[in-house]
C-alpha cells in the first residue's frame, strides 16, 4: 500500500482554499495517485446542514475533517483537506493525530475574502445572523510555521498548486515528475523551507 | 486494491450496535484485512460533541457516517458503521450511493436497550433533557429488507459476529476462512436470505 498523507489548507472564508483544493486533487488524480478532497463547504451542505459556525461547531467542522483524513491517510489515500480551522492548537492536534501533514497557509487579506466570498456569509455575519463566524467576529490563528504559504490575492490557483506539488516532491511523498515547469527561485525558497523546518 | 465495502449495523440506541462492530473489526483485522470502523456515539464524543439528537442533526450523524464510509469503501477498505440511523429514507440513500453495502439490523426490545443503556441518554430523554431522542420521543423505522437481522437480546456477540462475516464470505467480498465453526442451520438460513435477495 503506498503511504498516504494529508495536505492541510487552512485560511479565512472565501481566501481560496476550495479552488486550489480542486485543482490539486485534479494533479494527484492525473499522476494516477489515490486522493480524496475533504472541504469544509461541501460537508457543511451535504453532511451536515445544521452544523453552526460558532467556536464549538466550528472546531468540531475542524476535528471531523481531519479524523476523516486521519482514516484515508493511513490507508494510504491522499487526504486534501480544505477547511478554515481558526484554532492553531487544534491543527497541531491533527497534526500530532495524522503524521504525515502539510500545513497550507491559504493568506489572503480579510477585505479581499469578503469582497470575493460567494456564499453570501460574510453579509450574513456582518448582519448578525451567524454568530462567530471567523473573519467577522471570531479570529484566525494564522499558521505559525507552516510548510507552506500561498499568497492567493498575488499568485495564480495554477501557481499555488505547483507549490504544494513540487513540496510534496521534495519530501519525497509522491513520485516526481520529469520536466515539470517550476520556477527557479520559488525551487529554492521551497528548498529553503524544507531544510529550515528539518525535512530535507 | 481490495474492493472494499460497508457493513451497516442499525439499530435503537444501546441495542448493541457497537459490541458487535468492535467484534467484526478486530475479526476482520485478525484476517489480515484493511478495515476501520466508524462508531456514532465515539463520533459524537471525540469529533463533534456539540452534536444534537433532534431530527436534523440524528439526520446529519447518519450521514456524516455514511459519507466516510463511501470514502473508505471506494478507496479499498471495509468501513463498519454502528450507527442508530434511524431513518429508511437516508439508509437506502447511503446503500445507492455506497453501492457494496450490507445492512444489518441489531434488533432488541426498546425496553431492553433502555435498561442497558450505559450512557444515560434513555434517561435524560425520559427527563426531556434530550430531545428527538430515538426511542423515547423520535422513532425507529426498523429496515425494511436487511441483508441480516441480529437478535441482540437472544444472541451473543459471537454468534452475531459470525453471522456477518459469514455472509460477507458467502457474497464473496471477503476470502473464506477453512474449518470455521458455523452452526449448520444458521448456515442454511444465511445461504436462503442471500438467495432471495437474488445475491447468489
Amino acid at each position: 500500500m503506498a503511504q498516504g498523507f494529508t495536505v492541510w489548507l487552512t485560511g479565512l472564508p472565501a481566501s481560496g482554499k476550495s479552488a486550489i483544493a480542486t485543482h490539486l486533487e485534479e494533479s494527484l488524480l492525473e499522476r494516477g495517485l489515490d486522493v480524496e478532497r475533504l472541504d469544509e463547504g461541501e460537508i457543511r451542505t451535504e453532511w451536515l446542514p445544521t452544523l453552526g459556525f460558532d467556536k464549538g461547531e466550528g472546531d468540531g467542522a475542524t476535528r471531523l475533517v481531519g479524523h476523516v483524513c486521519h482514516l484515508l491517510s493511513r490507508n494510504g489515500v491522499i487526504a486534501v483537506a480544505a477547511t478554515v480551522s481558526p484554532s492553531q492548537e487544534i491543527r497541531n492536534e491533527l497534526r500530532s493525530l495524522i503524521g504525515r501533514f502539510v500545513e497550507v497557509f491559504v493568506n489572503r487579506p480579510v477585505e479581499d475574502c469578503e469582497k470575493l466570498d460567494e456564499t453570501g456569509n460574510y453579509e450574513r455575519a456582518r448582519k448578525g445572523e451567524l454568530k462567530g463566524f471567523t473573519g467577522v467576529d471570531a479570529a484566525y490563528e494564522a499558521p505559525v510555521n507552516p510548510e507552506i504559504v500561498l499568497e492567493t490575492d498575488k499568485e495564480e490557483v495554477e501557481q499555488c498548486t505547483n507549490k504544494v506539488l513540487r513540496t510534496l516532491e521534495l519530501l519525497d511523498w509522491i513520485p516526481k515528475v520529469a520536466g515539470s515547469d517550476y520556477n527557479e527561485e520559488e525551487e529554492a525558497k521551497i528548498t529553503k523551507r524544507l531544510k529550515d523546518l528539518g525535512y530535507i
